[in-house]
């Protein structure tokens, strides 16, 4: 391992891909190793074992590929699993959900927050928790839209039926009038849209992924692992179920052409 | 094995309790051996290996639990899996497929039969399969519905947000004027009055349980292996994610309180 190694990157399916598009954008240097856990998504609903074991078997599977780095690129892998995961890494790790919690707290100016993620993410109290740590005076107003992840897997990213869902989540979030909302879930910067023009433009959307980019860089800069060599990078792609489906959602997410993914079984 | 062995029936998650409580209602001696892979649900948008591998793991640990027959009551592992794990098996099995193509066959006039599952089910092109072997002149037309099974997971059962679904998706079978339109999938009889609404009182609905907890009937008495004795049974309920969530869910459906799952490993 030196610092021409790869950055591991891994979510429960493709959701993750938005956080690899800002590290490609932003660290474009450096060499991604991607993995979705497309046969056992969406994780959302599921429990902290459940989700817990999982992480660590991707993990497992990602540190056979020489990385220096590993990013949840997932919220509730980082909300039930990152805590546990990381004692005993001989590596860094980065999760989504401290990074978005710095910038809400930094964003916020009548300290009310607002948070949109997985079940399994708001019931984790992680978000909630992490901002009550950086600033006690704050209130943070969670909500759950079990559909959302659904609606944008179907491509339903401009549809009156998502409109109308959108509209009933954020309801009690408009009712408190928070000034700040993070897209807690990585499926839904594909919905800003959607979530900007319902919420209201006087509403500051954090999207996670940029941070947590920008906190990778400043990670690998403080422990000298910043690749320098100007190589075109060959981002390799990994997946559990079939490559074929997750191939043609990356190559659109990525505006990249002929993603090869490849099928791992890492039970 | 014995008479009064125990039947396991499965399902990805808690879709295949409307076929559990089929055969509970048909079969009231028959103790039920239930598993849902709560852990790695959905299974309607996966792969026939990934599928097949999972459905693998589950009769193997039903096997462990001295049953004597089987039931795959889930409509994606009997379009992509079945054929593959009968091979071998030494006791019968039996899947919802077969039941409900057999059953449309019988119920049309018109010979225009409709079919709504999953995207892996339609995929399989296993219903048309099966109906065209019955009756060659019969049309089949399918439609995938992804979306329907979220909504019926977050229990809105009667709500506008479905009834646009179901509408858009029944459009083109209403189209093409079926009169008997299969549930192809273990959730949609949840939605019934929806479907039957929005279809019109013309078509038929075709509930695949009820076909195959007769199917079963038949299965076991052909082969001696009905159980006669009239002792209360205790069916066991086992998921790999967390027990509470799905103990509550079963409770509703089977209207019987107290039900406590047991959380398996089975990797």
């Amino acid at each position: 391992m030196d610092n021409r190694s790869g950055i591991g990157v891994f979510d429960s399916g493709v959701g993750g891909l938005t956080v690899a598009a800002e590290i490609m954008d932003q660290l474009p240097k450096e060499k991604i190793i991607y993995f979705g856990d497309t046969a056992r998504v969406p994780y959302g609903g599921k429990s902290k074992e459940t989700v817990t074991r999982y992480t660590e078997q991707i993990i497992r599977f990602l540190l056979s590929k020489d990385v220096k780095a590993l990013v949840v690129a997932c919220n509730t892998m980082s909300a039930l699993a990152l805590d546990t995961v990381e004692k005993g890494l001989s590596i860094p790790i980065i999760g989504v959900i401290k990074p978005g919690a710095k910038t809400a707290v930094n964003t916020t100016r009548n300290g009310k927050i607002g948070v949109i993620a997985t079940e399994s993410t708001i019931n984790s109290g992680l978000y909630p928790g992490y901002i009550k740590e950086l600033d006690s005076t704050v209130e943070v107003v969670g909500k759950a839209c079990p559909l959302l992840c659904p609606l944008v897997e179907e491509g339903m990213i401009e549809d009156p039926v998502t409109d109308e869902m959108v509209r009933r989540y954020l309801a009690v979030l408009k009712e408190k009038e928070i000034d700040t909302l993070i897209l807690g879930c990585t499926h839904y910067p594909l919905l800003k849209n959607t979530i900007g023009r319902i919420i209201g433009d006087k509403v500051n959307l954090v999207n996670p992924a940029y941070e947590t980019a920008n906190g990778l860089k400043e990670l690998l800069l403080s422990k000298g692992l910043l690749n320098d060599d100007n190589e075109v990078k060959e981002h390799e792609f990994y997946v559990s179920d079939s490559a074929k489906k997750f191939s043609a959602f990356a190559s659109t997410i990525l505006h990249k052409k002929n993603i090869r993914a490849k099928t791992v079984n890492i039970e």
